[in-house]
C-alpha cells in the first residue's frame, strides 16, 4: 500500500474506465482489516438507470467481517437483492482474537451467525459459504470457490452477477515475504487462529512435560515469541504472561520458572501508533513483568526451532530458539484484490491536474488550485488532516511549502500529493474504521434515490456536476491497548490518555457495548466473569 | 469380548504367570468405555514385599477417562508415586457429547484439566501427555508415544516402569470391519469427534446452501444418518433433530424440509436394552418427530455418498444416499489391549476346577462345588447375577440344569460357565460402571495394607488362604435415554421406568450434579440456560 493507497487508486478508476463506471467509492478497511470497494452506476448511466427500477439491483457483498457486517446491519432500503459470499458464515468480534489465544474468552462467545444477522431484514439476503477468487469488473460476476469437495472429489465453484459490489474481504497477515513465517509463526487473524494457537501453548507445556526432553530443550520450549509491537502483538503477549502466571504455573509447577516471553519489534518502540506517555507505560511495565520486549530486531527467517534477526543498533545477527512464535506485524493485500487492482488499473492523478488546469496549460499555478481545494480535502481527506497535523493553512501552501514555486507541473504535483500521502497513512486497519466505512456505506445505498437527484458530493474531476455522497470521514473514538494484569491503556480523541485498571474496566464495559448481539455479550461476560473465578482452562482442545 | 470376557481371563492370568504376579484384578470398564486393569504384588512375594516399602511404588495409571480419573480421585493413601498417561490432558464428561454435537453445551464444558483434578493431592502425581502402544509386564514397563514431534521430525518416544499399572485406556469405536466406516463415518467417543460433527453438520447445510447444487443433491446432503439404536445413536438423532427444527430451520428456511434423518439399527428395536415401555415410546416418537427407524437394517458398506445396508426381513441390498452418517454401533478392543491379551494369555479355568476336585478325580462331582460356590459366585458376578434371573437356587442347580448330570468333566465345567457368561454380558460399558470401578480401585489400594493383614475377598483357587479384597460389584442407579423436545426417558432400579418431561428435569440435575468440578457444572448449566434463551450456536468453528 504505497503511494496514493488503495483508497485513491481504485477510488477513481472508474473515471477512466468506462466499463468500471459502477465504481464509486474505495476504502482500505479492516478490523480483520480489508479493503472495502463498492461500485455503482456513473452519471453517465443516470438517464437509463431509472428504466428498469422494477426489478431489484444485485447487490454482493464480498465478506462478513467488520465492513461487511456493519454494512449489512445498517442497509435499509428494501430494494435491493443482496447476496453475501464469505469463507465464515459468521461474524467474528475480531478484537477479543488475543483473549481467545489464551481463554480468557471462549471462541464460540465472540461469533455470531452472519444469517442470525440479517434473518430480520424486510428483503431477500442470501449467504453462500464460499471464498470469492476473481472478480470480473467487465461482465460484472465474482467467481467463488465453496471449501466443500464435490462428488468427483473437485471443489465446488460458481460465478454470482452483481449490480453493485462491495468488496470487504478483509486483508491477510503480511510476512514481508520472510522466509519461513508462513510455515512455522501463527497469525492471529481469524478465529482458527486464535484456537491454534492456544492448543499450541498447551503442547508447548504438555512437550516440555514429557521426560525424554533435555532442560536446555525444555527452555526453547517454553519461549514464547511475538514478532510484533503493535496492539495486537503488545495485547498477545499480555494475555500469555496472565495465563502463565495466574492459571499454567499451579499446573505445571516445575515449569514455570522456565518459561520466557519475547516482543521483537522493528522500531524504537512498541505501540508506536500511541501516545508516548502510553509506550513507556508499557514497556515499563512489561520490563516489571518479565517479558522481554527486543526493540530495533529486524526478523530475517524463522526455521523450525530459531528466529533470525538482525540487530540495528550492532548490526549483528541473532538466533534465538523458541517454541512458539507469533507473527503480527501488520496486514497485506489479498492476492484477489491485487489482481483486481491490476484489472482496473492505477489512477491516474491527472483527473485532478486537468481539472485544476483551467487553460489547458499543462502547467499549474498555484491560484488555479483555489477552485478544487475544498473538493480534494474532501475527496482526500487525510490531505486535510496532513494540513491540519503540519498547521498549513490549505492546499496551496502545501504546494509552496514542498516545492517552493509558484506554479507547477503535473508531475511536481504527483510528488506533492505522494509527500502527504506517505507521511498520512491510510486510515488505521481497525474494526473502528470498517465498521464505520460499513455504515457509511449502507447509507448510501439507503439514500441513493435521494442523493442521485440531489447530490451533496464535492465536485466531480471527470465529467460534470458533484459527486452524489460526501466521502467517508473517519471519526475516532479511540483506541485501547490492553496490557494483561488488569491494566489498560487508552488514547481517547483530544490527546487524552488514560492507563490503568480504571481503563481496563472502561475496556470491558465499551467491548461488550460493542459486542455484535446480546448473545454474544452475555456470553463474553460471563466468560470474563468465568475467567475471574476458576481461571483459564487449559486442557488441550 | 467372548467367553469369560476380560475381566476373567486377565483377572486370573496371574496366577499361571509367575512374571504377572503382581496382577490382581481386571475390569472391563467404559464411559468412554475400556479395559481397566490393576496389578499388585500376588501372595507369594507378601513374605519379602514390606521389606522395600519405604520407597514408594510406583503407580502408572494409562487414560484419564472415567475409571482413571475417578481412581485417581479417590486415590487416598500418600505412599503411591502416580504417574498418569494419557494422550488427552483432560477428563471429559463423555455422557453430554451428544449434546455437543449441536451446540447445547460447549466442549469446553465438559472438561477438565486432569492435572486440576489431581493437584490438591498430597502424594506425587505426574502427568504426561502420551498415548501407551506397549505394556511390557515381563520388565514392568510401558511404552509411550506423544503427539508432539522430536526436532528430527520422529515422534517423542519413553518407557515408564511401573510396580502397579492401571489400564484404563478405555475402548475405540467398533466398526465390525464394514468397509468405508473409518474413511467416511463419525464416531462419538472423543471430545474431537463431537466438535468434528458439529462442523460437519453445518457443512452440510451452508454446501446444501451453493448455487450449484441440485436438488437432489441437496437432499442427499441433508440426509443425516446415525447407524446404531443404542443410548448415544437415539441421543444424537434426537438432538440433531432438535437442532434442525429448534434452530436452523429458522436460518436456512429453504431447506428446512428438505432435511432427513433416518437411524439404522440391526436389531429388532432401537434401545433394546432399556424396558420395552421406553422402546416403544422412543419409537413412536421419533416417528412423530420424522425420524426414520430403520431396525433389521444392517450396513453392509459405506461409500462417500451412499451406505448399503441388507434387510434382514427381505434379504435384499438396499443403497441409501447420505450426506454425514455417525456410527454408534458399540465399542471394540485398542489393540495395544489386544497385544496385552496374547501377552498374558488366556485364563485357564482349570485353576477353578482343580479347586473343586478335593480328590483329583478329574471328574467333579456336583456335591464338590459346593465348598466354592458362594466364593465362584463372589468372583464371578454374573454367575451370582445369572442364577437370580433364572431362580436357580445355586451353582449346583445350574449344573444340574444345563448338563442334567450329577458328575461332569472339566469340558462340560466349561460350556456351563460359557453358557452363563454368553447370556450374561460383562458389565455395560457406561461412564457409571467405569467411575465405579475407579472408585472401587481407589479403595483397595487405599486399604492395601489393612487388606495385606486382613483379606476379606473370597477363597483363592490356586495359592492358599484368601484373596485381599471383595471383587467388584456393580450399583446399578438406573440409566437415561433423553429422546429430544425435552423428553427424557430413564430406567431406574427395581424396574421403575419414567417418561416425560419431568424425567428431563431429573436427567438435567443427575448430570449437573455428576459433573467433575464446579467449574464445569456451572459452565454445563450456564450452556443449558443459553440454549433456552438463544438457541444454539450455527457459525461453522
Amino acid at each position: 500500500m504505497t503511494g496514493f493507497g488503495f483508497y485513491q487508486r481504485i477510488s477513481k478508476a472508474y473515471y477512466g474506465h468506462p466499463h468500471l463506471s459502477k465504481l464509486l467509492l474505495v476504502f482500505t478497511v479492516s478490523g480483520g482489516g480489508g479493503l472495502l470497494v463498492y461500485s455503482d452506476r456513473g452519471p453517465l448511466m443516470s438517464n437509463t438507470a431509472f428504466d428498469d427500477d422494477i426489478k431489484r439491483k444485485k447487490v454482493v457483498v464480498l465478506g462478513t467481517g467488520w465492513a461487511g457486517t456493519s454494512f449489512l446491519k445498517n442497509l435499509k432500503d428494501p430494494n435491493y437483492d443482496v447476496q453475501i459470499v464469505s469463507p465464515r458464515n459468521y461474524f467474528a468480534f475480531t478484537p477479543l482474537l488475543p483473549s481467545v489465544t489464551n481463554g480468557t474468552v471462549e471462541a464460540r462467545s465472540i461469533v455470531e451467525p452472519i444469517r442470525n444477522i440479517v434473518r430480520k431484514k424486510k428483503f431477500d439476503v442470501q449467504f453462500k459459504e464460499a471464498e470469492c477468487y476473481k472478480i470480473d469488473t467487465q461482465n460484472k460476476k465474482v467467481y467463488c470457490r465453496s471449501g466443500h469437495e464435490t462428488n468427483l472429489g473437485g471443489i465446488e465453484e460458481f460465478a454470482v452477477d452483481y449490480d453493485y459490489l462491495v468488496i470487504a474481504m478483509g486483508a491477510r497477515a503480511n510476512t514481508f515475504n520472510t522466509p519461513g513465517v508462513v510455515e512455522h509463526a501463527h497469525f492471529l487473524k481469524e478465529i482458527e487462529d486464535a484456537q491454534r494457537i492456544r492448543r499450541s501453548v498447551i503442547d508447548c507445556f504438555e512437550r516440555a512435560s514429557l521426560p525424554t526432553i533435555s532442560e536446555e530443550e525444555r527452555k526453547r520450549i517454553l519461549h514464547f515469541v511475538v514478532v510484533g509491537g503493535g496492539p495486537t502483538g503488545v495485547e498477545f503477549a499480555a494475555e500469555l504472561h496472565d495465563f502463565v502466571i495466574e492459571d499454567l504455573a499451579k499446573l505445571y509447577p516445575r515449569l514455570k520458572d522456565l518459561v520466557k516471553i519475547t516482543l521483537l519489534e522493528a522500531g524504537d518502540h512498541i505501540l508506536n501508533m500511541f501516545d508516548k506517555r502510553i509506550t513507556t507505560f508499557a514497556e515499563d511495565k512489561f520490563q516489571r513483568d518479565g517479558i522481554d520486549v527486543k526493540t530495533g530486531s529486524m526478523v530475517m527467517k524463522v526455521t523450525e526451532t530459531e528466529i533470525c534477526t538482525k540487530e540495528r543498533a550492532t548490526g549483528q545477527s541473532v538466533l534465538i530458539p523458541y517454541g512458539m512464535v507469533v507473527w503480527s506485524t501488520g496486514i497485506g493485500t489479498r492476492p484477489v484484490i491485487m489482481d483486481f487492482m491490476k484489472q482496473i488499473g492505477q489512477e491516474d492523478i491527472s483527473a485532478i491536474f486537468s481539472k485544476a488546469d483551467t487553460n489547458n496549460t499543462g502547467s499549474l499555478k498555484v491560484e488555479d488550485f483555489k477552485e478544487v481545494i475544498n473538493d480534494i480535502c474532501e475527496r482526500y481527506p487525510q490531505v486535510a488532516i496532513y494540513l491540519k497535523k503540519k498547521q498549513l493553512k490549505n492546499f496551496v501552501h502545501l504546494l509552496k511549502n514542498s516545492q517552493g514555486e509558484a506554479e507547477l507541473d503535473i508531475e511536481k504535483f504527483k510528488s506533492a500529493l505522494s509527500e502527504v500521502d506517505s507521511q498520512m497513512k491510510n486510515l488505521p486497519a481497525t474494526a473502528q474504521v470498517a465498521a464505520q466505512q460499513g455504515a457509511y456505506l449502507a447509507d448510501c445505498f439507503n439514500r441513493m434515490t435521494l442523493c442521485e437527484k440531489y447530490p451533496e458530493g464535492p465536485l466531480r474531476f471527470r465529467g460534470i456536476g458533484r459527486h452524489r455522497f460526501h466521502p467517508f470521514r473517519y471519526k475516532h473514538f479511540g483506541q485501547f491497548a490492553p496490557l494483561g494484569g488488569e491494566q489498560t491503556a487508552a488514547q481517547l480523541p483530544g490527546d487524552w490518555v488514560s492507563i490503568g485498571q480504571s481503563t481496563q474496566w472502561l475496556w470491558y464495559s465499551v467491548y461488550a457495548s460493542k459486542l455484535v448481539s446480546w448473545r454474544t455479550r452475555i456470553l463474553v461476560i460471563s466468560d470474563w466473569g468465568r475467567r475471574f473465578i476458576f481461571g483459564r482452562d487449559s486442557s488441550r482442545i
